[in-house]
């Protein structure tokens, strides 16, 4: 008998109803007792274009009452092996960036003490450091698989460094990260010089552009991933702007030729038998995205991740 | 000191974070121990014209996080006399109407079981018989302050007793209404026949056309009715069709030459000293509503009835 | 017994569904028969700023399905004295505004040779001009309510001498106008020189700016103009921009502080009694009109001319 | 010498006018005469999440103005082989699922009678089970092909057998299918079992999820089942949602990793020599389709189902 | 002879072209040479819920592209008699709000140094602190019109000294205004206490709410205003939100029953004869304002405010 | 050093502020000095279904602003090889198309003098024609790579020779292709007869239908057409509804199952080492493109474009 929290069914409350929590599960303060939570970082301070990933947590979770418990594709039901709630939002300060780096590590110091794996709903991906830095302190460095359009590995932007473009640097610069263990797959766009992608290279990352995933399968490249990483703890950053803008138009910095939705799936799904430690879905920009489809997209992922955490069987 | 549930304010999480309940609320499951409750009912099968009122429940939530405790216009300050909660949506049957109606009496035949008054967020018209039929089971038949682009009399729709253009006509039927102390404020636009309006004036009815609005201060209006309801239990039912769309654009069966958003705060702050037993704010649609405006406009007008509820000082 | 084309009901056939003419009424291929027909001219070449107004006659149609045959504030039935149908759109070149100017003319001969009156959905502003070329062979120079942010008095603009800013320039070269009973409501905005509101003044126009308009009923202003003109045939030509952005705000050449839809009503109603020969509304343009509202409004204030034309009574 | 009806072409009326019928088809009240017939239902009371396809058949149509008459992919002309018209709406009872599904039934019985093969434009896809009634009276058990993201082979939802999560289930039930021929392709998405997809399996149905079709050409697939089917009877219903929400993000239960628009195309001109007895386009909700391309791929589709009825030579 | 820069005209280039600066007039770096500049702030990291406003100038100059020179209603030829240009954005840090404020403060005394009037193009209210800082060291104390939904006079927001909640509390803690000469106009909505609003109150300021507005026309405020300011130097601040959302959607701190576009072109024509040294419109959110008609109204008031600035003849 | 002009970068002005030239470019008054200019024609005139192109350059030059100079991809640095910059918009007679045609002919033939390589920001194709002239005049008849939905060699629309639908043919009258090297790639969709495509072949044109495009990477296509072309002088010219809707849907006339934007950039990048001699990016509707990336799409390939003319080194 299954005695975990289950999302609220379809044949329980019509689907447009009930509360706006992710899955509609139920929601409680802390991370105590879960195996996984999600949780939002209503961000958008960090952004360097269109802004609006403040209202991202919000709308996935708005955008996630379709999703049902069972994944039929890979026969993953992750409510039947892990007990999951939503712990609501880090109340941060939308006023100080700076300020709020230390907030919402703090908040995953917290939510890490309970043994509970987090699954971020952002927010910018300025975010990803503080998360890193207390996934870091309780694992140690983690390997890091980054699906992204953007390297984000800037050593300053606009003389700062704490913004959306620099979180892998500064996770670099605080050794947060298992350096032969990095994997960046989706990069494109246009730069200020090659040194945008090599720098990463150079510290034995593995970038994968965009072009080398045109039109394939990623499945050959995401087991060869996960055959590298091993049983190393592993943190999965997912930019949405790493898909196309036809699948994701609701984001902040966008460059076209980009992954398609079956080609995220093929990562996520590939991802299962990692010792993932935490995961974060983030830069989906609710208002350029009218029909509500990249929350959408945001909130399913987001699902996809939960289904291969550790503990979940198919 | 307050011992009363408060919103969650701006200084503790900024406004686009936090729970999307009403108000940023607390929730309950029943409504035990309150005195006022927040509760929705996403309904719309019961619309004639464009759909979309199911979503107006989570809609108006999302759009009332900015509001905060204290009417800078009144002095009402809601949270320091009533217990007030946020207890969920209505589990309707949006594929048959017809028990769907059995379903909205059951569950307030509940919420008023606990002396509870309720708020309701539509959700389309059709739900303020069955609220009705509740109400009167409780305080007999009650005064009505029905704030409206249209009569909602018919006595059929394409053959159906139950629909969201009947409401009216039902609770007259049922004899749920007193019919010296009905209110309807705002129809216009086109229709039928006369009888369309006159049939409601033949019963006792009070009928004032929006035309007779145009340009001028409601505020007499509104103290002439509460003169005539005195102490009569009344319950107060606002379409938010009733302004014009210039300021709501966002619902199904938009009249033009409407009501304005101050006319319709005149109405409901004239309102206080009534024995309100019951509120409701329906047909919000945020699928026309690209700015989410009418849904904010929808969650400050449900604010301004608790306002102006029995107890509330000022 | 009635035997005029009637508007299909909504107990027949939902709003939402049969067919998306004029108020859902029969077509016909010519204005044989009919005391009076809905006729569209989809044009937007001869705009200025934004473009789409090619695209209001279809939208205004999509909108009028809402319309019932009775007027409750006016008594007005205009379905039980009048024969009326939707005739189409005139085939207008879309790529030769010259050319299209004569084809619309030519069409309106034809309109006019059954003795029917012809309520135009624009299109942009251009169209009046070649209507009234038409309008005057059959009935002499007529008196003209002009309601409009805009005096459309050009002589030219970027060197042409037909744009949607020339055509009561253009009428009053060809001597179309009653010059003592022409009457333009609602200018407004910046311009780039008095003489663009003078010029008008100096041939005899009254021109009512929309300053003297706000925060009053029009009634006074509109029971004098009817006055003034007495039994002269007259021409109304409504542009939608008149009104509030507030109110309209899928149009192209927008200017702030304009009119009322309460306004707009209270001078389409005081029209009954005059001697109408025709009447436009002109320039809705549905790209900039995400909700569907100023297409509706459109359809609205077409309905209201139909309400008083010679012949409906009250 | 052609003497059938051809749609209005761009050379005749521009195309943003002109009447907003299928393809600017002439219209006939019933389908006498006719080959095949497009026709509208403007249902949305048996959707479980968006609302909205109610809209769908009017904006179907009004985005279909685009099309010419020969397909310049396959060289089909079907208006040279063709008496084609748009037959308009079923008047369905939108305030009860019940009676509208034996509405629609009727409907197509008359239909039938004439011996037209009817193409649908939805509406949700509850309207497929009471055509799948008229059709199997007059064509027996038929094959399928269903192309969609979700089975629809629910017993109930929130305890109703009539929604559209259950066509496919009450069609079983009913006997309407022959079912060594039913094809299911692109399902995906969550679920609430294993059973979801495998109850069709376990009676003889072919299910495809959508990964299977992944970065695929799916000629191959069409071609296999259209030897499988032969000359039996076979009816076509293309579920919008069966696309990835990039292509098609204007439908109410959206799943991501769907099909694409050339897989679409594939799968439908692969049906060219198939004995196809009727075909429905379903669940285009303009209100979640800003641009109206799902709509006018909708369109697109229904003109391609044309291409390949019996009767068109290439 | 006009020596003066000038709009560029819709009869030299089409207005959906040409460059899109403000007004379409000529840029240069500085404010050098000029009797008036456009500059912009694209600034929305001080807001407190939707964000957006960083798109602000780029939206409000795209709209002006309609605004020719001469003001119908008063009068006002600006080009006549002032050197006026558009200088372009200053360059803020979007990453860290307090340096911001110090990088606004910098490039104001830069205009300023030029004698030159800088009307800001917002951008969200915190600006309007750090050009008051370098306003006050040019001229002292300064007289305040403010028009607005808020009284923005937090002492802090989320424990901080500046946010778009706070700028005149801390420009009364710095001694940036004349107390005696303050006015704000339009105030409402919902507070944490009476203070919200007394504060202001207590040091001297007039407080109008926007209950007192509704309905009538401002000129005697104005005037009276106009009177007790005299020649003291003044600063006029315009927040969108201000205005009633039906009018001005596009904003991210909504309150309902706002003034109307002809309330506020009343205060800003009432202006003319005082002593402005600046001016500024702000709170824009082109995210939220789908038909680009906010943008739209912003910039025909900075237009008016252009109108009213000393030297500037009727 | 370099001394060419470069894009403004990110860390000197936020990407969402400064001047809203193409690429936040300098502007200039005419290409002289320029090797290569970005310049706008904002025509949409000789559209034949949605309008808008007119707003075409106004908002791929707002989407340009995410431009950083280096190509990550290809490794193309043009800033540092070509002076380059932004000379507006050509002012064209938006209320004569014939009249249009000749302005930009004109000022193309300026353009031209200087030695200048024009990439032009469409609207509507229309405008090729005319540029075809200039650029034949100088260089002799040129082979032509063209990619689009539509042929465009209709021989006239509605009678007109001039239109949309046209400019090939014309081209081809005039003698201004060399017509062994000319390429039409990604035509689809729905038309009158075989001719609509085997016209071009029987001219000796080479067709390549978006079928065959359909799931290839299009590189050996592009190497193959190189080849062919050689060092003769080519236009390239970009239609950008050859992309599927799914990615542009902000376009006029769209037909389903087109090219991906991974195939666009293929062809595009694959043209480096051709003679190009011009190029333009076309048909970007704004108001169908709600997210604004079917604009950032057309300045993202026209700055692809600019990576592959003459002289820029790898």
């Amino acid at each position: 008998m299954t005695t975990f929290n289950q999302p609220l069914g379809g044949n329980e409350m019509p689907r447009f109803g009930g509360p706006a929590t992710m899955m509609r599960l139920p929601t409680q303060a802390t991370a105590e007792g879960l195996d996984a939570c999600f949780v939002g970082i209503p961000l958008d301070v960090g952004t360097s274009n269109r802004p609006g990933t403040r209202l991202g947590p919000r709308q996935i979770r708005q955008e996630s009452c379709m999703l049902r418990p069972y994944n039929m594709a890979t026969g993953a039901a992750p409510f039947e092996h892990l007990q999951v709630a939503d712990i609501g939002d880090v109340a941060i300060n939308t006023f100080d960036l700076k300020k709020t780096v230390d907030i919402i590590t703090e908040a995953y110091h917290k939510i890490l003490a309970h043994n509970c794996i987090p699954l971020t709903l952002g927010g910018d991906h300025t975010l990803t450091y503080p998360i890193l830095r207390a996934i870091a302190k309780k694992h140690g460095p983690v390997a890091l698989i980054h699906v992204d359009a953007h390297a984000d590995i800037n050593d300053e932007m606009f003389g700062e460094k704490i913004a959306h473009g620099t979180p892998f640097r500064r996770a670099f610069d605080d050794g947060l990260l298992n350096n032969d263990k990095v994997f960046q797959i989706g990069l494109r766009g246009t730069g200020y010089s090659p040194e945008d992608f090599n720098w990463a290279r150079s510290q034995g990352w593995t970038v994968i552009q965009a072009e080398e995933c045109w039109g394939k399968s990623l499945k050959p490249m995401i087991d060869d991933i996960r055959a590298k990483i091993g049983d190393t703890p592993v943190y999965l950053t997912y930019d949405i702007d790493s898909l196309d803008p036809a699948f994701a138009p609701g984001t902040g910095t966008v460059e076209i030729g980009g992954l398609t939705t079956w080609q995220a799936l093929e990562i996520i799904r590939g991802c299962a038998g990692l010792n993932l430690v935490g995961c974060d879905l983030v830069e989906v920009s609710p208002p350029f995205d009218p029909s509500g489809n990249t929350a959408l997209i945001g909130a399913n992922l987001l699902y996809e991740m939960l289904c291969v955490l550790p503990g979940v069987k198919r």
